[in-house]
């Protein structure tokens, strides 16, 4: 057996120079739920609007740094690489901040529950 | 709404000094899969052992370093921080080599197909 080509992927590679817009890839897809890299470099989530999710999202934050807000929260959730967080559906978020002068990168898992 | 205790997690925190065997924390559970924290250093699989799964697994090396080998394939597999590889259900897979100066964490997502 020959060794396969491209089993191996790196998740902080294939990330172009510019990025005018988050850049979204899915990793790998199962029988209920799907894995998605996603890489921000100073984006966050437009003034005002919240992610509201019909499936549960568990996100890593493997690169770089973040802030979160839950809605109702007083208190932010600051993310630097390794943290990660469990957010079920429904439960309204947003991204308020990520750094601007390095890519920040997720893993997030989007699933149902058992 | 007050914040949520214990809401957020570091994948590269609560690790003991000591670590006798590897240590394996199961991060998330869902439908048709599991998600696991291993934490190696200096582990490896016993002579001759090779891992065959009834499960898919997807595997990223978050920290550290590791040597895998794939049953059959002359080459082996050199992972750094950042790197993941899919391990179809029966491809018998051993861990070869891991840090020893320095853990190694992996996140596993063990997995039905679709």
């Amino acid at each position: 057996m020959s060794f396969p080509n491209g089993i191996v992927h790196n998740l902080f590679a294939s990330i172009p120079s510019s990025l005018p817009e988050e850049l979204v890839d899915e990793v790998i897809t199962g029988k209920g739920f799907r894995v998605e890299r996603i890489v921000s470099k100073g984006h966050i989530s437009p003034d005002g609007f919240w992610y509201d999710q019909d499936q549960h999202e568990w996100v890593l934050l493997a690169k770089g740094a973040a802030r979160l807000r839950i809605d109702g929260v007083d208190q932010p959730i600051e993310l630097s690489a390794g943290m990660h967080i469990n957010l079920p559906a429904h439960l309204k978020h947003r991204v308020e901040w990520t750094k601007e002068d390095e890519e920040t990168v997720w893993l997030a898992i989007f699933y149902q529950a058992t």
